[in-house]
């Protein structure tokens, strides 16, 4: 654990990996060297069997602040006014969105402060999300003129059309409890019981079947792109694997015999 | 109506089929012999002219428990390790939940006790559901290894991402009032209350014009996945269907006049 | 601003659009001239520059009735039963809520009394919606024999499955409140508190880059028809070309400078 990395990672004897934005002096904005961290962090987290679970937390007032603005101001003194790096920025900020999505691993949001823009859109693109009851989100490219089109793509996967219209139209804050009621979040904890309420959920999530885990995930975000008939398809395909693997085996048999199971990865 | 069935069927003078889950000491559990049951039952009721409306629902404490894991685990025991029979229920199971969404008749889900993985996804897979204030709803795959992969395709049909995936990755409990919340019954009732609850909202649509409950409720699943436009497109082409049938032109003038609509097939 | 008009426009100077429906004694219902003038301001108010945002308005006890059903019973008088002018109504109707999606400004819902079938659609079909306590909606044409399929393309899609095909299936009103919790209209206001409450939404987004609005809401329903991967490739796209276009650079620099900022088509 380095602590005056801008991204802190400790990982506990039960397999939660907790990364922690640290970069508090900039609010953890998703400046090139955030991004470019945290995208090695979770791809080596996905190929290492130690980590069962992610969960994804912050330090400071910002969960973060999404995409660093004067990063991207000085971007504009090159020559094509910046097009190259824009474009280079805007492919490495959706790859690492992307990253947490394909990532083998599910990912816990634990969000305290303000989530927005792109720190939203790191919510939103996490499997799951528990919010303090401080916390609020927004989506407020439209005060600066810079749309929040790329946060959009994760918010719009997780709420409805008219609440994802109304961040992003409004650029306005959402409370932590409001975030709940449309989905943007599973659930608000008192600030006090935020660490706990994830540690517990991760806990939980870690003492699965890593191989079931990432069967899982996977084929959750694979099968809602699809037609129904064709989703059933290739469910099916994949309940058959997963049946034909040892875990499935010693689960199925430890539940029978009531005793614990005994996981390949553990 | 054989009382000893797996499966019991009950057709009103309305036009209301009750298929009660009657596999009480199995816990309605989706062996190979209820899916075969179910669906045919299913596939029948979708021709005869006499059913309107269908209620699903279930006798015992269990609602149902999803696959049956001692049918598959015995079917280990072939040469191939069960690869083909677990092919064959795999199979089995989807045709018989989409055959609930490609059936012309509305199905209501009236759910009493615990209904877990494929049992979750038949309430999910039917067009309303009622539960009575105790009932819950797990999607517990990931708990013997066995992700809930088909179940997670009805799921993630009815409820936000988050949601569902908390309820596949956890494999926890959902109660009655908070699958309300999310989308997956439409609402909650009395114990004492749900038959009625269900008989009332079935005698609504079963007074209904059949072809008309038949033409919506395909194209509400066949246009939900195509793009804006060209759902457009075959819902305009629907209505216009719709408007040259008899049923329109009766149900339009007894609007104008005033009185009651008779229907072709009533 | 011509009051004995079946559609009134009012252009505020802060570029806010007021229409309101106002054919009352036909319950506001889409007939041929009703979309025919809507669909001329829609698209009209669409290239206008003087335009930022619009407002759907109603005056009377109905927000809308939808269809006019005398009009299309006396179209039946037809050779072709009607076949031809269902077709062509069918199509226009389509177009027109198509056009409320397109149209580049943000289109809000003021709705106050009964929005039913084609009207609920209008509802359903803007970016955003506030409705007054009393306000009821439904999609009644089962009532009618004429199940309700072009206004389900637009309601299925603010709304979870299970809560679009109660509407649908039992043609049931569905109060103000309720349609709230299931995402159908933004948020609910006292009668007294309707009106200003939609104006300080629309002045809040006229104030914004209408360059800006533009871009977002065409990427909005644009990416959300797209897989994850390939709605990412197109809103980092759109989020390149926005950086690059003067009003980002103002916003920007506005914000960093804590100054408002000066759109250019302000």
């Amino acid at each position: 654990m380095q602590t005056d990395a801008i991204l802190i990672k400790q990982l506990s004897e039960t397999g939660v990996l907790r990364l922690t934005l640290n970069d508090v002096a900039r609010r953890n904005a998703l400046s090139e060297a955030m991004l470019g961290t945290l995208g090695e962090a979770l791809a080596s987290a996905g190929q290492d069997p130690a980590v069962r679970v992610m969960v994804l937390a912050a330090n400071g007032p910002a969960f973060s602040a999404g995409h660093d603005l004067k990063e991207l101001t000085r971007g504009r003194a090159a020559p094509d006014g910046g097009k190259a790096y824009f474009v280079r920025i805007m492919a490495l900020c959706s790859a690492v969105m992307q990253s947490i999505v394909t990532c083998p691993k599910p990912v816990i949001a634990e969000v305290t402060g303000v989530a927005t823009a792109a720190g939203c859109q790191l919510v939103a693109s996490c499997d799951l999300a528990i919010a303090a009851e401080s916390a609020r989100f927004s989506t407020p490219g439209v005060h600066i003129g810079l749309f929040c089109s790329t946060p959009m793509v994760a918010l719009s996967r997780n709420v409805a059309g008219k609440h994802a219209m109304e961040m992003l139209l409004t650029g306005d804050m959402t409370s932590a409890e409001r975030a709940a009621e449309i989905g943007l979040v599973n659930r608000v904890t008192s600030e006090d019981g935020l660490q706990d309420a994830v540690l517990e959920l991760a806990h939980k999530i870690a003492s699965k079947s890593s191989m079931t885990l990432a069967t899982g995930k996977q084929a959750f975000y694979a099968q809602r792109e699809m037609p129904l008939s064709d989703a059933y398809d290739y469910a099916a395909d994949v309940m058959v694997k997963n049946m034909l693997a040892q875990d499935a085996a010693e689960g199925i048999n430890a539940f029978v015999e009531k005793r614990s199971p005994q996981w390949q990865d553990a």
